[in-house]
């Protein structure tokens, strides 16, 4: 029986990892919840799984909630009510599916407690990546992606010798925009931007799709998690998203790992890695598909994409910089205030602004990022 | 230092093995080879290699190549001589790259003396598969394949439990003659069967391609490798020879393995596993490539499979008179004797007369399989 601890739950990745759970639940324990502004369907969860605890943004929320969870579910709230969930529950993983880099110290609480991530918060590793590896390592600690392409990198790797890869494949499927110019990209719409071709999922990871800043932040993911150089990346436009991801080792031997886009695999996979058991999903069918297309990545349409491995080669505070001007540039898309076009602009413009500094603290790296989300509020 | 024989190293794939240890001599040292006709060409690997036993098809043979060999290289010959070739030599690893069931004494030995065996005489497992990975179990001997698709399924297979398997895929370019009807097959001669569109091989092999009898072979290999039912194997049409074939887990998460059509790579993989080096070959370059394309295999357009598929169900004698029926005909085909759609034809009037039949020992294999050759040279 593995206990899990969600941070997120209401989520897109949250709401697939309670699927999977549903699923099985002679395997799996829900002991740990948390939610932001969704609080009826936290309440549905609470009483379906009944956790231990659950967590809420606010202490106001907290209260809203308390008489509704079932007898045994303790409620808490706020950032270090999230810090107390990720770390001092009985949980074996923590499925961090929370959104932006509020996730961060939560992350490194569960880390601290020894407990496995199930790393669905990618932020985690672009804005940190550098601590977040090192205490990982020293607590030896796993970190298992749930991200289906580095899940795909992950499964390709299984048992092979690091020392051996040649190159990682990040494949993108293109975005909402995808079969648009840079010049049918003005004044497109929210709606037309949320309207991903393959996968369901949250609203900022789908219009970071389409900027293909979602791939960006991708790539710094992986330099950390596969320990791998930025020339070691690869990034490969394949609209039919078959093809999650795939390593090329020194021999040039290729693996690839594939399937329907169904993100309960990878999700499931990192609560039972290393063992793999039934899902609920539908299998694979190539005949079926008949064709699948790759073709380059390019650059100029997607500046988010450029940017982000300038940003990762820079290293330091420069993807924090990027991660925080994006958050808060889709925000304003998403809002209304911002065109489509100006999330990249933000993103340039704050860049250009900020000279590139060490950030060997978590304070550090938080002063960067409130100073970028400041500065990409206004340009 | 990897010390390597190689039985049958005047073919395709006996060559390219040589093509391999030639790149990286501080790593693979030749210690005996063996061939049948190409005398020359032997003499030629003799005095580049410098093994310590060759060996020839014929005492003839044998004698008149003696005072053009190396000092040291002792030259034996026959059947018994490839026998003690395969068990005798101080090699780690036998490279099984001989055609048809004569590989099958040869193997045995290697297998007895606890050498790790490169599979490339898939005949080997379709007549005695039971026999083959029996002894192999009981000595603790690896055998890796090198055919590409069973390499492929091999290295999908890298770190996984075997329990998660559900199914393997292996892929089929279709052969040289996979864009024509049955009725376009009437009348082709040997030289258009010859012209494989993506694989260099030999002219055997080629042929069990444009037939099938080739996928039918490696479908009866895999299930002795990978130890799966026939249920459990699908073979599925992909022209481009890219995915090399892959495997799909209980999960729904499908590993493939991918690359330019080069024997080198699973060749090299098989010298060196677990390890993987690099290799002179080309890079997957998949935006390059573009598009590719997969199609439900038809066995009605390749009823060569479709008896395999039914001979490897009913087990026993039945592959064993599939394989030896198919090699005959094959060898009348290129000497003209007979029409293409005679190789299917013959093989299946010669399983029509074969009652199936145990066949515990090599004995009543080499009985079943002399019978089905003669059955074969006049049906």
């Amino acid at each position: 029986m593995k206990k899990i601890t969600i941070l997120g739950s209401t989520g897109s990745i949250g709401t697939q990892t309670l699927d999977v759970i549903a699923n099985d639940p002679e395997r799996f324990q829900v002991v740990g919840l948390s939610a932001g502004s969704n609080t009826d369907l936290l309440i549905q969860q609470a009483i379906r799984f009944k956790p231990s605890i659950v967590c809420l943004s606010t202490k106001e929320a907290a209260e809203a909630v308390a008489s509704s969870l079932p007898a045994g579910t303790r409620v808490i709230y706020g950032e270090q009510g999230l810090i107390e969930l990720a770390g001092e529950t009985e949980a074996d993983i923590v499925v961090t599916a929370i959104m932006g880099s509020r996730g961060l110290p939560a992350t490194l609480a569960a880390i601290e407690a020894g407990k496995m991530i199930g790393l669905a918060n990618k932020e985690t590793l672009v804005t940190a990546g550098h601590i977040v590896m090192e205490r990982a390592k020293q607590k030896g600690v796993s970190i298992i992606p749930i991200d289906s392409e580095h899940s795909a990198i992950f499964q390709c790797l299984n048992g092979e010798d690091r020392r051996s890869l040649n190159q990682l494949t990040l494949t993108a499927s293109g975005g909402s925009f995808r079969d648009r110019t840079r010049e049918q990209l003005k004044g497109v719409t929210v709606a037309e931007a949320l309207n991903h071709p393959n996968w369901s999922m949250g609203a900022k990871i789908t219009i970071d799709s389409a900027t293909m800043a979602n791939k960006g932040l991708e790539v710094i993911e992986a330099h950390w998690l596969f320990d791998v150089t930025y020339d070691q990346i690869h990034v490969l436009v394949h609209p039919e998203s078959i093809i999650h991801s795939y390593v090329e080792f020194t021999d040039h031997s290729v693996i690839a790992q594939l399937g329907l886009p169904d993100m309960r695999v990878p999700i499931q996979y990192a609560l039972t890695y290393p063992h793999r058991y039934p899902t609920p999903t539908g299998r694979l069918d190539l005949a079926a598909i008949g064709k699948l297309h790759f073709r380059e990545m390019d650059f100029e349409r997607y500046p988010c994409l450029r940017l982000a491995f300038e940003c990762g080669k820079a290293g330091q505070s420069a993807p924090t910089v990027y991660n925080a001007a994006n958050e808060v540039a889709v925000a304003r898309f998403l809002a209304g205030e911002i065109e489509f076009l100006d999330i990249e602009r933000t993103i340039e413009e704050v860049l250009s602004r900020h000279p590139v500094t060490v950030v060997d603290t978590l304070e550090a790296i938080a002063e960067v990022d409130s100073w970028a989300r400041q500065m990409a509020a206004t340009v």
